[in-house]
């Protein structure tokens, strides 16, 4: 069967290349991504899945950071004249992106399979030595890249799909490959998880396009950075600070006094902790008392523990500092990531599997620092007894690096990952 | 009569001028007047009026800023050492001092006249130039002194009370001589107004002596800046700072957010407002969060209105400071004092009178930029229809003033008091 | 001459309404008044007046609140393509706006007048019931409206430069004429005092339109309340929150220390104060320290040394704060006013003028508790020792009242203002 | 030559038992080890070292936290009371305690041995079944105790002495014996290094006695909290709070101002940070604004360059927090100790000589979390090129562990530590 696998890989690698320059020509940020995901649930449907979209995966109260109803209706309208599928396109409306497809083989367990697929908010270089300007597969879409390789995860998703499809007569227990938004700012797997997608998973595999070399993988990453990003709104009253200083309800106030007081959050014993108040938008004209403020925050832990510990403190914070001045507030979730462990069995799982297919270094880079939110995943199927891990894979390093807008990696990682992804679904 | 008075007041003007020496001798700051207070009892019985005391006169839970009770029961030790009457020390025990002396005539109006008797805590000078040290009747309490003029007020009031009995036979309705404790802080008056004993009162005089020239008079105080006094305790909980800094609750914390917040209280369009918090003390060890906080704060605003706005906002700000660093809090009142103005009837009958006497100046000194509590006996017989006035009656200026260590009054002042008040009472 | 007065005002009058309903319709806010002052300019010049513009009236740097380059150049535009006086426009290019005329008669003192022009930042009503509505005179520069009557100012003001010019042998003296820009804000007049504009002049008149009844006239408003407007800019130093916290310099957290306190900046015994900050904006990402802040900030006081003294104690607590976490700042000049008085002698001058005239009013409204940058020119007037007086000046109250959407006034007043002003120049 | 140390450590035992409970029974806490250091100097002279003490072992203006002159003074009256050696005592007035002794041998290294003299202010369990109570040797100096174990390190440091005394003959180079002060508040080593005793050792040897059991030795500690420990005096102006509101400068809105701002300081990359402010005290009376503030500060950095990173920042924290209330401030520094490592080859050492003894088992304790001020005499030692080690002895757990009121150890860990530290005299 490896030998089939790796024939259909190389058959098909040069289409898996052209989805990804396709997806890179064509981003779309978190809640956005209508066009990608359409094209996605068509392509599963041609190669045999059940396909599942919109409120069948995505648990709407759950979905954090959407953008505001126009930008979501005119980036639909976008996805409709880039050629998306008008009738998966329908489905999606609102801002439920995102795409599961679901193939029974055999009696045996259910294996899910994560792909993100959003793009970043970023111009993209028009360098003439950034390759995607030399292919002519930039983005078009003007301030939007896809500068985090989702293009690479949505693309070798797809390929991952065709070799198990291809296979499917030696697939035991189910395969649910879940094509995932909005993950930049750590929004969308919740919305998943809430909505039951995972309820039934045995075994779950993420993976993530890394700049260390081509060939090399990290069997399973373990850490991250866990996280929860909120806005809050303050809603005071104004008045005329000459006239009637008395009788303003200060937001501003209310704010300031937030801010010093959050940065101000003790230390924990247990290990790193983060806060900061990225931006605050408050008043109006110089002589009014501010009855208005937006504050965008954003706590982090070494470990779910402590961020839990950060936006707890935080939230007890915010409450005083507004009620001290009379005001209402609301605290809107915006992200939200856990830390994790990669399950030690299928960290070895991995290894052994990328030895049996040859052509992969397995190095010690196990320990993320940065946020991700499959670890909501990990957490539900672990939760349930089933086993999670998060693999990395080397694809070189090409210009400045993630989230840099001359990012690039070496398109030869689309097969080194295909072929990887889709062998665990038959062990 | 005003014959008969003035004859009298000749009579025992000598004696008056020995109550106050003796007074000002043996001073007693605010519920402590035990001394003071028992020995104008007794006197005021030895004239025949009906004596109240103790818990008759005061409302024990509205007594302000009273000592701890070991500075109670030491101060009660000395008066008795001292030569207060045991009999009364006995019913004053607790800081139940200040006393109320009722004398009954015909039918008629009762009128209530008030006299403070408490000193301050301050060391009286010993230079060889201050009267009290030439004539050996200076402060043998060491740290306190009759540094505001009550001395002069207490012997007054039992002049006051010898002409008016001298001439029973003449009163037409009730007199009530109210030798009020702890006017200093603002913090007796209350306590007798919510015990009731203006509540029949249809007419209350108060007075002070001022630094004008003898036989100047002001026939009317109105003005006086409204306030509130008290203490705020916070209570946290402790941690090592080093080993579980995330363990504490910081009263510290929430001390300083109250401070700057409470300072940044908005002024007001209808007039003066002030806040200080005049001291923080907080925390023990160097390396422990601070569980303990203890500010001592005062609002003042320039009519009651403004006031009780400073307060209102002063509670919240400390309530919500608390609250944020999950820390519980007592305000305790220390002090309390209303603005006030006298009726412009009392004030005419005021200047009658002492043109009738005859020897005095009615001057034009009507505001008093001072805090006072007999504000609150004003309002309450306001309140209920009656008239209240409050007279300045000068005494020169010797020394350095109010509240000054080598603060001297010219001793005529006594004789000027006590005439003009007690007819007032036949009036 | 009186009578001639009078009699030319009668013929005038229809066309200093036309005036009155063309700048109304053509409104302009401050330093953008390029239509109205270049009509001014022209006007004046057919009437003999000399004409000044531009640099020759305005201090570069003193011109406080100038909006952006781009928003001069539109309006620049705007005002041409609105029939503004090319050659004239042509001078006052970069926000150089406004116009004196002078007129040199007999022997005698140099009188100015001024007159304001500039209209509010405020969409004007369209409900029909709304006069200039009705009449076709509203504004057609969509969110810009006379709603402070300085239409008839402007206006006024053409008919005074009218009735001079045509009695112009009885002059005695020099007149001059002063159409100030940016008196929103209190911005123009200090950079026309610190241009040396009034430093000839004896006596400077101004008036201002109020809502008392038609033929309502105050003598000589004063009080005014001093104040400082200014902006902060504060230039940190952003880093990764997550990752480099310790590397960043917190724009954010110096404005919040800032705002705390700066309101916290203590009470001042001589008078009422106020501080506000208007609007703080700052930071762009969720997890990058905010680098820069921007804060509009006023201050003010019951008169000049008060607004002083709110001024130097927020100097120094933004200073410190942003110093605290090293950032540079910088504070931008952004209006300022002063209080003032008007001289006794020419109240009563105005008064006899009035009576003299007949059909006017004097009503006793002498104080007035907003902020004028008239001040500086009375400052500097009665600095060298002349005299100045400002006049209020009644036309009724129509809609609900000044800076609101449907601010209207009697139009009769426009007589009432001119009739009086212009006879003030010969007396 | 091992043979001759364990038959003489065998002889003094006793002995040295008998110094640890008269160490044990006249406590003396930092800068007042007036008795101990003296006694200590006397017998080290008997067994023939040279003795240095006060000024020729101490930096003046280097010793930390210096208790007031009072305190100086009366503890060292008591020591003399108590035994103290008259003419030692005399060269240690003023603060200069702490003592070393120098015994020159054969060519070769300068060994220098630190053993730290100082109490803690503790009142101890009067508890019978409390070891020192029961043999009569618990604190006679109310609120103080040996609860560090700080007698066991005195006590030892006779018997090192002795044990290298008696074999003198073998040593090769010269031994440093420190006996240093006030080690609690890690206030004592800075002092002696800077007045150069460590200049030239090219080894340098600490324990401390530890909670393991007895036998079980950690060859090397390492790790370390550093530390900075400091006051802040602020120093404003008083004024009325109610009459003179804008005259103060105000202490208390300073330091509240700075509390915040220091629990602000951002967290660092490079590992944990502490910042505590463990007390205010500020303001005096209710109505005057606080013209003083004190405050006790303490920062943390698990290394030398976090610690100082936390230093820095509150300086300027504080700076700005003054000045922005225009009040002036005062750093004293309290303590200091920094991060260290024990040097490997000493470590192998330490255990190849344990071995040789016998009796010691090497635990795997290395890392430390507490804070010691031997760092500063590490840091020198091995800035010089030479090495340092620090060394935990196990003296079983008996109460409630360090720096409670019932600390016991087991008095056999005295043979352990004096044996295992002079053979390394030796080596």
């Amino acid at each position: 069967m490896l030998k089939n696998v790796l024939a259909k890989a190389d058959e098909i690698e040069g289409k898996i290349v052209e989805y990804r320059r396709d997806f890179h020509k064509y981003p779309e940020v978190g809640w956005t991504e209508y066009r990608t995901s359409s094209l996605i649930g068509r392509r599963l449907r041609e190669l045999g899945y059940q396909v599942l979209v919109g409120r069948d995966i995505l648990s709407d109260e759950d979905r954090m950071g959407l953008p505001p109803g126009e930008e979501l209706d005119s980036h639909w309208q976008r996805a409709l004249e880039q050629g998306g599928d008008p009738e998966y396109l329908e489905l999606m409306k609102g801002g439920f992106t995102g795409v599961a497809g679901i193939m029974e083989g055999g009696k045996g367990k259910t294996r899910a399979f994560r792909f993100d697929i959003d793009a970043l908010p970023l111009s993209e270089s028009d360098d003439i030595t950034h390759f995607p300007v030399q292919e002519g597969f930039a983005s078009v879409n003007e301030g939007v890249m896809h500068a985090c390789g989702h293009d690479f995860h949505g693309a070798a998703g797809l390929g991952v799909a065709e070799l198990i499809a291809e296979n499917r007569d030696d697939l035991k227990g189910t395969v649910k490959l879940i094509f995932q938004p909005a993950e930049e700012g750590v929004r969308g797997a919740k919305s998943m998880v809430a909505r039951g997608l995972l309820d039934d998973v045995d075994r779950v595999v993420g993976f993530h396009v890394h700049e260390y070399a081509l060939g090399e993988i990290s069997s399973g990453l373990s850490g991250f950075i866990a996280t929860k990003k909120f806005d809050v709104l303050i809603d005071g009253k104004p008045a005329h600070a000459g006239g009637e200083p008395q009788d303003g309800a200060n937001a501003l106030l209310a704010a300031a006094t937030a801010v010093l007081n959050l940065h101000a959050i003790p230390r924990h014993r247990d290990g790193a902790t983060r806060i900061n108040v990225g931006s605050l938008r408050s008043g109006s004209g110089r002589n009014i008392i501010p009855d208005r403020a937006h504050m965008i925050v954003e706590t982090r832990g070494a470990d779910s523990g402590l961020s839990r510990y950060m936006y707890e403190k935080a939230e007890r914070v915010i409450e005083h500092s507004c009620r001290m001045y009379d005001c209402a507030y609301e605290i809107l979730p915006m992200g939200e990531a856990l830390s994790g462990a990669s399950d030690p069995e299928l960290m070895r799982l991995v290894e052994e599997t990328a030895e049996q297919i040859g052509g992969y270094v397995c190095i010690d880079k196990h320990t993320s620092f940065g946020s991700e939110d499959f670890t909501y995943m990990m957490a539900k199927v672990q939760e349930n007894g089933g086993k999670a891990v998060n693999i990395g894979i080397g694809a070189d390093k090409i210009g400045d690096g993630f989230h840099s807008r001359n990012l690039d990696l070496n398109e030869d990682a689309l097969k080194k990952a295909m072929v990887l992804i889709s062998m665990l679904a038959f062990r």
